[in-house]
């Protein structure tokens, strides 16, 4: 049964003339322009884990390509390639199908051919090496934010861990919010815009207070944040209180933003270069001195958060 | 906890120059050789599929980066870095520590560089991508097998079966089979001396039949297959019978030998080429036109196999 799975991925994935050997060989055989860096990211999400049970195959085969596209997103590469490992308690051809739309509808709306890969029998699992091109000076890494940075989001906070909360409590399910959780949007187009301008970037996968945090302890700086300048959809302040939405802003996981820092004489630039490709960022704070994060409310005083972050692994 | 599990793999991974960014960031970024194909491969292991519930970490760790090089090995291609996706019940150090004595001993063999990866809480399951490097014209693909080459196999087949069969009947284990199927050798050094004369290869994974079957699909050629010119190790024939052994040759999982054609006329080539890197190979039939995969006894009558291959997704 392995093969018809394999067939099946095969005759549906798409390729690009960098291919020059994709997926039934023992291995894809692919062409790296010269002068670009390969950046090579590797996520896995497993069901009950990563995303409700319940959750559509559409809708995880999206996600599964998306969480590792934030990531090149997050280092200003140009997506290329991919491989997926699908762990699948039975071959279920309808249920990879479903899979598939999901996955190729995203890979095709950023040029990704799906070139190898694995099918095995085991507990749902689907990991995902993605791979994209950069010029390697161009790259944005953790380590760079400086003291006096401004520190940056795009888009808004929190609806994905809102809508987590409402499938636990199982309360009516706002459709916006779903949206942001079932179908995360990679901010590749963001991610080349801000290459050269920002000097450090993170995708925001844990929680914006736990990957900013990343980004200080690479760089060895901290940082200040003001809540209330944290970015929130409509969707999210019609649905929960002030206190409610501010922890899922500040530490909700799977929002797929960008956090970055950058000089404060570059605002303009920044905000120009975004506005071409129609995404928005606010500023959330600035970079200091030291190894603390401090998070204020908007009487500056320290602003305390129910919850903090999200780890895989909570005993 | 996942990032104390990332920051012991970080601690203990290997770099090499080629490595522009390790562990640590959104991406790895690598520079590829100008003038090079990337060749990567991607494989999944689940615990209780791929390997018995009771196999040590460090053979686990081992063998989860071996099948990923015995796929470079087929392609002929070097291997140069691989990024490791670990899902576990739970954060357990001492578990991870095993685990990456089998897994880095065997990357420090082939100077591979563990970059990047991650850290899930789930069912025992590691999927692993490596990535390696040939010129694309020397690389050894499924597809060129040719009527009349001849059909050969590295090493010996059938140990990784014979074990596998003693631990689930709960028969003394023999410690030479267990060995090949707890730490398969990728032969990477075979690969690369093959380039330029084989004219195709894969690794032997799925069993000798259904692998050469891949090849002889790719090409558009059958092949006929002599079973008593399958190789046989010292162990195997000490503890199996001559029918069993057969089987476990033919059809066994998990060998990770190479399986390739080659024209008639290199084959004095071919054995100073594998001998000069220590390696035995054996003519075991020929390519013919057609579809068909023959095997003939040594009476030339057809030989019937009890099993047949091995799929991971079983009905």
């Amino acid at each position: 049964m392995e093969f018809d799975l394999i067939a099946t991925i095969r005759a549906r994935a798409a390729t690009r003339g960098d291919v020059l050997l994709g997926i039934g060989d023992d291995a894809a055989l692919l062409r790296v322009p010269p002068g670009a860096a390969l950046a090579v990211t590797m996520d896995t999400l497993n069901a009950g884990v990563h995303f409700p049970d319940d959750t559509a195959p559409e809708d995880i085969g999206w996600k599964a390509l998306a969480v590792n596209l934030s990531d090149l997103a997050a280092m200003a590469a140009t997506p290329a390639w991919c491989t997926l490992s699908l762990s699948l308690p039975q071959a279920d051809a309808a249920w990879l199908d479903r899979f598939l739309d999901g996955f190729l509808a995203l890979a095709a709306l950023h040029d990704v051919a799906l070139v190898g890969g694995d099918t095995t029998r085991g507990p749902l699992s689907i990991t995902v090496t993605a791979h994209g091109v950069v010029v390697a000076e161009h790259a944005l890494r953790r380590d760079g934010a400086r003291v006096g940075d401004d520190v940056w989001v795009t888009g808004t906070l929190g609806d994905a861990a809102a809508s987590l909360a409402q499938w636990r409590t199982q309360t009516t399910r706002d459709a916006a919010l779903r949206l942001r959780l079932d179908r995360p949007t990679p901010r590749i187009a963001a991610g080349l815009a801000l290459a050269g301008v920002a000097h450090a970037c993170i995708d925001v996968s844990d929680g914006l207070l736990a990957d900013l945090g990343h980004v200080c302890a690479a760089s060895g700086v901290g940082a200040e944040i003001a809540v209330d300048a944290l970015p929130a959809s409509d969707a999210l302040c019609a649905a929960f209180d002030r206190d409610t939405r501010r922890t899922f802003q500040a530490s909700g996981g799977d929002d797929y933003e960008l956090c970055f820092t950058a000089p404060a004489g570059s605002r303009d630039h920044i905000l120009v270069r975004l506005g071409a490709v129609d995404v928005a960022a606010s500023r959330i704070g600035r970079i200091v001195e030291g190894d603390t994060l401090s998070v204020f409310d908007e009487s500056r005083k320290p602003w305390i958060s129910p919850a903090s972050g999200y780890a895989h692994f909570r005993d």
